[in-house]
């Protein structure tokens, strides 16, 4: 099996892009990427796309094809794949890319990841995110994302005694380190009061403890790790990819404090990389909520099951803490495009692993990692990078 | 790069079936294929699900861990992943679930592909099939997919004299293949005439010249190729997987008469696995339309281009011709389930290498040939399969 490295970036902004269509944000990702890599479009051998609902948001299907097409890449007939797996579709994409330069069939590729979200109304939005859980089981009897995580961080306070203040430190850190990040949706500081005072969606999470949808894009190139020198002096090498699966609906789930895809992928991912949880000093995880980023950071193995809260009320997932979590600002700030979500989580962990993260740079990052969920964790996605190619 | 095989074939029935949800469906063909692989869920290393549009038919997106949960399979977390592209969306999925077993992550793959349309009316379900085509340039002026075809059509028939009764024998044929197969949609024979006197849909093409879109599922479980034998006596070997796309409007393209997409996926496809197309015996073509199956007969290397209405016209693509096209049916015969049509073309691929096609084999066909395209052929996928590992 050939290894696997990333020598390319690209990222839109996030937020309500009113401007730019889904075509128009994916190229302009890609092109970035493309850009960043050196190298030209005729280099390229597959994309492979994550986008989660552009049949309902924007009535079209096809979208691999599609653009490629729009990249100019039509005319070069190069194989283009949609990935879908929910929130986790750009993550899955990037497994998928993955697979593709892996097996030797193509060398250079393109996993990307889009969303255009704002071309309907926010109500009708959140309820077209709704079909990430099940159907028939739960979103027609109104179990909306909000309303399951809602029950995930009741189950979670019960249990462990998660407090409300906790999960508003994850906002709260997530919006700080947003400031410094110019592709986030919310580039502003907020206070634990603030959160604290903003309306309940779902009790016990607020407003302020909700990721928004939000428009954009992202892409990486990666090619065969052999020839990554060759493009590039800072390649990023994948020590590992893995995905795990379980019920779509909550009351299928042996317990609803921890997400099983997320401990089955991130085992297997460690496993492969071999390495344990505490060499990880940067990680992008989902926090659509506040309360996913804590039952993530437990999950993943970085702090014990219930003690998540804990942790980051005491500064430890801040950047300098035991292990800077997103440090992009998360989904809660930069703003939540299902399909883009798990190739910008990919593209930060790059940018903090080169060094060039800026004013949010985690010092001394040896080791990242990239962390997706699709629902409430019927899919999950661990990737972990390196400058070492082991 | 690992060789991949087939070792376990399922097909539900296609055509409006009414009591059951896309969910029973994907189930019902994933335990026919595993059951033929006699092997157990628990052996199941990945799945990659081909899906067009669940988000629109049914709300439902997350596809793959749905059918991963539903398949009982939830528990053990495996790896599920769909895949999209528009009508060729089983055709890319099992691309994709060929590079997951060539690159050695995965072992035993389940590829599948599911779609449920009757649950919303026809009239609709044409509208949400357009969007497999350029919804900015196409579909909102009225450009379905049987106007675009017959604009295909109309240039085929100027261009190479192809007539609509020409046109009427693909129909005539398929339906004839499908009396005897038990998983179609229509299973009587229609005749010249009958097609002939059908009404217009969009001038050249008529009702009897469509295939309809259906309910169905397939699924195909697949294998390191060196691991074959300890499962199966009559292993069916993936020699070739290829994936090309193309513009998706028909405006952009070179010539409408041709398909650059197949072209080019037929031009891979029989580079690696070092055959010709003459070497080919049996094919299941994308037959969409009936003038489809013409240009992809002259695309894959049959025939010349302009001689594939004429060639059918001869029974050169009957059962017992030059090359069998469609002994299943088609997709005019089979009804078209865009997610399921690209694995139900490699199920009968499998059953005619086999022998086990009954009254509708194939004699001696020792190469067979699955090829697949999303809306006009803004992707093409071709796999060629043989009984012999090389």
């Amino acid at each position: 099996m050939r290894k696997v490295a990333v020598i390319g970036v690209g990222c839109t902004k996030f937020g309500e892009i009113w401007e730019k269509s889904l075509r128009d944000l994916a190229v302009e990702a890609g092109v970035k990427a493309i850009e960043d890599a050196g190298i030209s479009g005729e280099e390229i051998d597959a994309l492979f796309g994550g986008n989660m609902s552009a049949g309902r948001f924007v009535e079209q299907e096809h979208v691999g094809a599609l653009i490629a097409d729009y990249s100019g890449l039509a005319s070069l007939h190069i194989p283009a794949v949609r990935v879908e797996a929910a929130d986790a579709s750009g993550g899955v994409a990037l497994h998928n890319a993955v697979l593709a330069v892996a097996s030797g069939f193509y060398d250079v590729v393109v996993a990307a990841g889009v969303e255009k979200v704002t071309d309907v109304d926010a109500e009708r939005a959140e309820e077209l995110l709704a079909s990430s859980v099940d159907r028939e089981w739960e979103a027609i009897y109104g179990g909306t994302l909000p309303a399951l995580f809602a029950q995930i961080a009741r189950a979670h306070m019960r249990a462990y005694g998660t407090t409300e203040e906790q999960l508003a430190n994850v906002a709260v850190k997530n919006h700080r380190n947003a400031v410094h990040n110019e592709i986030a949706q919310y580039r502003r500081e907020i206070s634990v009061d603030a959160v604290l005072k903003s309306p309940y969606v779902a009790e016990p999470l607020k407003v302020l403890d909700c990721s928004t949808p939000a428009d954009g894009a992202a892409a990486l190139v990666l090619c065969d790790a052999e020839k990554a020198r060759s493009y590039t002096d800072s390649p990023i090498y994948i020590l590992a990819s893995s995905l795990a699966s379980d019920s779509l609906s909550l009351h299928d789930r042996r317990d609803i404090t921890t997400m099983d895809a997320t401990v089955e992928a991130a085992r297997k991912a460690f496993k492969a990389a071999r390495i344990e949880p505490s060499q990880v000093k940067v990680a992008e995880v989902h926090d659509i909520y506040t309360i996913s980023e804590i039952v993530s950071i437990e999950d993943l193995g970085f702090f014990k099951k219930g003690e998540g809260g804990k942790a980051t009320e005491e500064g430890e997932t801040e950047i300098g803490g035991k292990v800077a979590v997103n440090p992009s600002g998360g989904l809660k700030a930069c703003g939540h495009p299902p399909g883009a979500t798990g190739i910008r989580q990919a593209v930060e962990i790059v940018l903090q692993l080169r060094g060039e993260a800026g004013k949010r740079q985690v010092p001394n990052a040896e080791i990242g990692i990239s962390h997706n969920i699709g629902g409430t964790g019927g899919t999950a996605v661990v990737h972990i990078f390196s400058p070492s190619p082991s």
